[in-house]
């Protein structure tokens, strides 16, 4: 941390500083420039007291150079971590594909959904059994009825599943019915949840939130990590931005921001970031290009009549397609598919 | 619902568009333009099958013309919302101000900001008892603990109080202690929490989120009326933009959109938008002057030693300098703090 | 400046640093904490060189702690300056209004406007005669006609003028017939026109770009100062942010951080930033609340057939109506508006 | 376009509406709605009158179903334009490689540049004269020296040129010595300039405003096609967000947005998205996978003295690797770089 003071503070402001430095057990450090003085606060503690440096008098600004996150950042583990789901491993060079419809409807819909990720080549079965939606007049999903549903497909096609978790009174039922648990975009900074979820022991799928920075993203994965589960998976889904063509912009930038910061893996969502069907595929393999480690895309045998997001969810065939597609791309910045 | 087929969309996609809309059981209305055509959708029950319709062939665009609320619309209750919290109250012509430390941290601060709040004519008493924060090695709040010290302090000052909700899992003790439960801006859009809150029958301020449209604020608030609870204040605390000079960006153009859409109060929350003391004042009065029904403001007796958000709270000597100018630009705008 | 090493930066990096820093003729001072090392850039000449050592090996980042403007800057020049436009004087704790329709379209229009803003106690009197129009499209203006209409009203309703200049072939033409030039929010960053309109060394009202950060404004504004020319109003005018339910997102928070920064006067534009009518007065008020010291408000005899921005421009009663309750919140906060 | 009336509007407003806009020319449809009156305009004409239809009483609000553009639309001319620059063809399915470096410093550096750009099967070669800069204090390009530098490279390593023209002073002598013009990411809006390049009748390659949506974009090409000229090339170089570990956020799904809405090529500029050189390549690659139809990449050959943006400029080997990258990806996606 180093501790700008305003120009020609005071001798005692800057003195007044020192001593407050030194209460926190950190060491301090005078640069007498030409107009201002800059203090270095050095010490090996994770970093505390910041707000208090920046509310003392005559204090210009308080900046920190070290990362607030320690569990989940590279240069603490500078290897990739794989996360493991059944026989699915996320991250390092393969390219995983997670599919299936927004909403779990019926065991009918589900299978043929699941029977198409698997011929796909996919290798994770996601669908949706609790919904988190804007209106309350929306339908909100099947509840338990669902996961029953995706556990029984997921058996039978040969694919562990993943869903996501809205909260903590759901929170042991979806966890003894999935592979994976989901924290959704709207849910990356519900603390308790984190908390929750991560002492379930499963693997886990990180959405950033919609407006949140990287940083925020990894500091919500350390909240995990430190509960002691290190199998997150972080998953870019878009941000919120001015832009109208599009539901969420997709921050492909994120990607490397990630791998550079964070050691754990990083997937693309395409299908949410879009709202629409032919934005799906060159979301897709624009992430894949940008590093993403995974996909993570909404099918359906028949859009038309989805109970939720029917504009972006893809067809079983153009699914096929995509996945043939992303493949290609994914080979080509040398990563593998298979 | 209006649906607009693409440039010369043929009369099958047409004939299509138009029975999947009778079988939403609404009926339709064509109208043939030059190069478009474009099909009304009629009925009075509540809006459904937006993505449906949108997912159909030929299908430029679906535009809704109605709003997805209801029990929260002016247009269904055009007078204005009294909210009560004891003595207390929200809505009207009249300015409430609700403030207190970020975090309760002690009978003494409590107290002693307690005492300021009641002499500068405050009408409700705020603390945090459970903090979300984005880093899990950030101080986490007192819990419980928190609760019973506020709840003292309150009846000794003759104030009632209002603290953050972060969880269902302390949703009911904080209800025994609390009279106005809070909802915080990353919990806006946590379903669960929001039904689960309305029906403890208690006053609810409900912060926007900090990404979230006006529409997407009432359609939460909706979520609580809907469990039967009417007893709800909007709180606007902030955007996040691409700014750098301040935390968030306090979005005054929304207090009167509010109000044209929604019978019920909106208040403004100038410290969490500010991020820093300065600019609280100046947001506080600018919220005012745009028709807000009231602010939150964070006040601390020693502001430099605060276990949290420091840099925005208010001493006591200023914040009675603040609810003194409130007083006068409400006056200004026909309002009443008093 | 200061350079911040990675975690364990060779011995050889720093030195690369060092030797840089001072063929920039700065001297250096060196930080050696736990875990890395942090280099102080002393000395007194403007900021140069922070992108190359950016692109030094080894190196994490570069952080600025002095402003990169001198000119606009309150910390060379404390007092706020005050801008004089014929007898009008922007600035200090004086609220001014400019008023006049978005495009100047007949001599009949601004007469009947001039007349208004002149009755209503308004300062300056504004009309548009080049329109930078999004649509090719669109109406354009009426050029220099537009520019003789606004001189002869201006003239015979005892007011000074205020129009946009668009370009550098417009500019002598424009400087001839009025009293202020305005630099819009799509020109801020058009530092040809900036340094070519400072040289007509008339009094300069400066639109902040509507992605443009304060500092960027600043930084603008810089650029005229640097020409010689220091007669410079800022004008907050709305940024552009995910908000969908009014044009442009007015930043109030601007307001005191401008101040805080630059000794220039600041002025709110309602009208761009609201793009409705019934936005404008809350947001004035707002604007005024928050420390602005004027307003900028379109007004049109009859908003139903002006040939652009009808849905914000006030019919002439609502802005005298808007301009006494300006003055009564003016008051409320130490200014005065006459 | 759609006239939509306030809920339970008087029919004295509706005849209102329907007369001005038969005053417009265009023939009306009414649609009588359980609760509200929608009214269609029907023409073949241009778009006109939607502000003055939204100012009328009882108007809740006005909806355009037509595009505002035409020469630039994809409706009108669905096969896509190939623009021409001397023997380089930008556009279909073909991937361009445009680089260079950020501004002209000497002969020297052009030259050593210009050798490794067609080394590497470049297709253009770039450089900044005139720079348009943040802060009056930074380096403001060679100007027409820099000109008659690049012209004379180009002509030796056998590259046509691209530069951008920053105003009308020096659009002439530019087109003097340069095969492309460029309109920068601050002047998308500047009109009288688009209008003056469009009449020199060269290429022109148009970046994205910063803060532009997408259909903004294509108008103002409009503007260009508008004076005659169809040879403009669309580039997305990134978009001011909320996020912090990018200058600005790369917008991807513009990419296909363009391509469905306009038939002009589309490139990305990945350099100034990232602002960090290791985020160039995998931005780069990204662009191309979504569906770009050429790259613009900044390559300098010793970026550590660069007098301009250095942190984001490759240096001629990581160039090379790049091109090498983007041409497998680009085949992977059906497009050949050659």
């Amino acid at each position: 941390m180093i501790v700008i003071m305003k120009v020609n503070a005071s001798q005692e402001a800057i003195d007044k500083v020192q001593v407050e430095i030194e209460k926190l057990s950190y060491s301090t450090h005078l640069i007498e420039g030409a107009t201002r003085t800059v203090i270095g606060v050095l010490g090996k503690k994770p970093l505390r007291g910041k707000q208090h440096l920046q509310s003392l008098p005559e204090v210009s600004d308080v900046l920190e150079i070290s990362t607030p996150y320690k569990l989940a950042s590279r240069e603490w583990k500078p290897k990739d971590t794989i996360v493991t789901v059944g026989p699915a491993r996320i991250g390092g060079d393969h390219v995983s594909v997670m599919a299936g419809p927004c909403s779990i409807e019926s065991y009918e819909q589900m299978k043929t959904v699941g029977e198409a990720v698997k011929a796909a080549g996919g290798h994770l079965l996601r669908g949706g059994a609790f919904k988190p939606r804007t209106s309350p007049y929306s339908f909100q999903g099947l509840g338990v009825e669902g996961l029953k549903i995706i556990n029984q497909v997921g058996k039978e096609v040969g694919l562990p599943t993943v869903v996501e978790v809205t909260d903590t009174e759901t929170l042991d039922v979806t966890t003894e019915y999935v592979d994976m648990l989901q924290i959704g975009t709207r849910n990356m900074q519900n603390f308790t949840l984190l908390k929750a979820i991560a002492r379930q022991g499963k693997p886990i799928l990180l959405k950033r939130g919609m407006s949140a920075t990287v940083k925020e993203t990894i500091l919500a994965a350390e909240y995990i990590l430190n509960e002691g589960n290190d199998q997150v998976v972080l998953c870019e889904r878009g941000i919120r931005t001015f832009v109208d063509h599009t539901r969420n912009t997709l921050d492909v930038s994120a990607i490397p921001a990630f791998h550079r910061l964070s050691h754990l893996p990083v997937i693309v969502d395409p299908s949410h970031a879009a709202g629409k069907r032919h934005k799906v595929l060159p979301l897709a393999l624009a992430g894949v290009a940008a590093g993403a480690q995974g996909i993570m895309v909404e099918v359906h045998p028949n859009p038309e009549v989805a109970l939720s997001d029917g504009p972006q969810q893809l067809v079983p065939e153009d699914f096929l397609d995509l996945v043939e597609r992303v493949r290609v791309v994914a080979k080509a910045v040398g990563k593998e598919l298979d």
